[in-house]
């Protein structure tokens, strides 16, 4: 029970971050093309983030299914995450209606870099909580490359960012389509204890 | 539970699209009635947008409740349809504030086709996860109809925005009627096999 | 399980609308007792609304807990009532902004008006469903005297907009009173019958 | 089931609170660090209302999981607690802007101290509602010092920013601090009891 209103919880406020978003999409003044060219960035810069949050949502969904109690360590671990994760629309807005020039480029890297590490934490913490290195999700995750390569990725889309920041940009479309190759390695392993504890 | 958590996030997506579209009608300096007559074609299409989203939820709601499993695929087809029904307030606060000018008029049933468009791929990946066409909601949902009908006057409204813009305006407030029809055959068939199961 | 999903839409709905409605309390410049005077009949007119949507959350609540079964005419009953609900914050903003001007006290009364309407549909559609006059809401509800009072009285404080706006708000207060002394009707009679069910 | 909506309801509540107080940190105009500058007294001010929220949500959790039944009184006094914690965009918002000037400084700790005060409203109603001194929830908060101490730092914190706005930052900092550190009291005995409910 107290798991289910960590996951309400968390789900409120991703919805709410994924649709304040697009108040960042301000409704322009005029009704033909020109007017819609200058939201062009903003509303790519969008479609980015929409992605990104899906995938954290999707994530945080299969992690805290593996979970199965809740302390207060993991508690404000996830709090963290959500912190870092409602910066979005504010460095969605800026990259986009700055048409990614440097700074608001390498602040968008820097939002999801710090967003990657409270993942971890959170990570780290259940697995902890579940009893360390032979715990299910620790089975599960593996090695977990993806979420080891994609802050060195973010890390170096913010130094580039101040080079040349369409890189940047590039580098954080690579790192949200490597994430929706659908992550199986825990579907897989939640599926079959599932089926064990059927059984 | 998966399931349940799926349903949570889209509601509460839903609940704040449809909430956060009446921002758009926004408080007017001054209190008579000339500071409401530009607010009108404004609450129009709040109503229209509103009865859309609306019927988005009831029948996402029965769609889902006919799904007993979701898996990666049914996942971020759902993220998918969001993302369409995200762009609502946007171009429901850009038609209204235009006075159902042509390009506004066109570009609300773009996004109208595409979060059809949407919906579609949602239903199709369902009904196959369920096992295809003899599966309970692909006898459900039948021909079809209204689902196939909807996106070719969608395409026909947009052609007309841009030569009688009020055609496109006739034709959404239609398609939305036709909508609002209850959709029996769903409910019918889920009722029914809820009795047998029950038995 | 259809009826949770209703719940818990028509809860996120009514818990954004009651957060969205501050968003009228704009942050004002500068940062002395005078910059907060003209913010006043804002807050009031917060306060009010607050209430107000309290007050519907609280009887949207024992009246679904009444229901047994959602069918299409509720469900849609259920969105009309949040379609008023919706143009709170636009209302509340407008008179508090206006200082209780004639035009925007009767507004804000117009949609008070039809969000009781809204309800009664709502109420009847439900007492409908469970069989009509014998049903159990429809004894908790008994004459409701309250709820046959309060359109009434909103269709005085319309009128008296025009004349006094004061005696509306003041009408509004008190119609909000009378509401908040809890309704100890539907509270007992389902008390009673989770008693006769238990035993 | 009655519980379940009110932790819905008020999760949704504190999840658009939490999410909205973003909005106060408007996009900048400009892309370099002149223009991040004026922001820098927003952010802080909103990562310390971020964690403020965070504290009431979580402590709100632990409360209604003590709670067994809800009546009326709890109800509003739930939805009491709730607006004050809605005031926290605009007076976080006024604060940050402001640069920590007087005037918004003490408001920012008179919603606090309200917040507090309706806190503690709402944890005596539910005591009295499960038996008074001897219930489970009273013996879990036991003396009580945070909740006694809080209110009477947020006081002194209020006089203290019309003379040294600084040392009102530095206290609210501190009773943020004071109770992040995981409030064990209620954690052990709910799972006590849990322990003693299983067995």
């Amino acid at each position: 029970m107290s798991k289910g209103r960590l996951e309400a919880f968390s789900d409120g406020v991703m919805a709410i971050i994924i649709t304040i978003m697009v108040l960042e999409l301000k409704v322009p003044h005029g009704s033909d093309w020109t007017v819609l060219q200058p939201l062009l960035p903003v509303f790519l810069s969008y479609v980015l983030s929409f992605i990104y949050v899906g995938i954290y949502w999707n994530n945080h969904h299969h992690l805290l299914k593996a979970c199965r109690h809740v302390n207060g360590g993991i508690l404000w671990a996830n709090l963290h995450l959500l912190f870092w994760l409602s910066l979005f629309p504010f460095v969605t807005g800026w990259m986009g209606e700055n048409h990614f020039t440097p700074l608001p480029s390498a602040f968008y890297g820097v939002v999801l870099l710090l967003a990657a590490i409270a993942y971890y934490i959170l990570q780290t913490l259940i697995i902890t909580e579940q009893g360390g290195r032979e715990s299910k999700l620790a089975i599960a995750i593996g090695k977990d490359w993806k979420g080891k390569l994609s802050p060195v990725l973010y890390a170096v889309a913010i130094g580039a960012s101040f080079v040349r920041p369409w890189i940047a940009g590039c580098i954080y479309v690579c790192v949200a389509l490597m994430w929706l190759v659908p992550d199986r390695r825990l579907e897989k392993v939640v599926e079959k204890s599932e089926i064990r504890e059927d059984s």
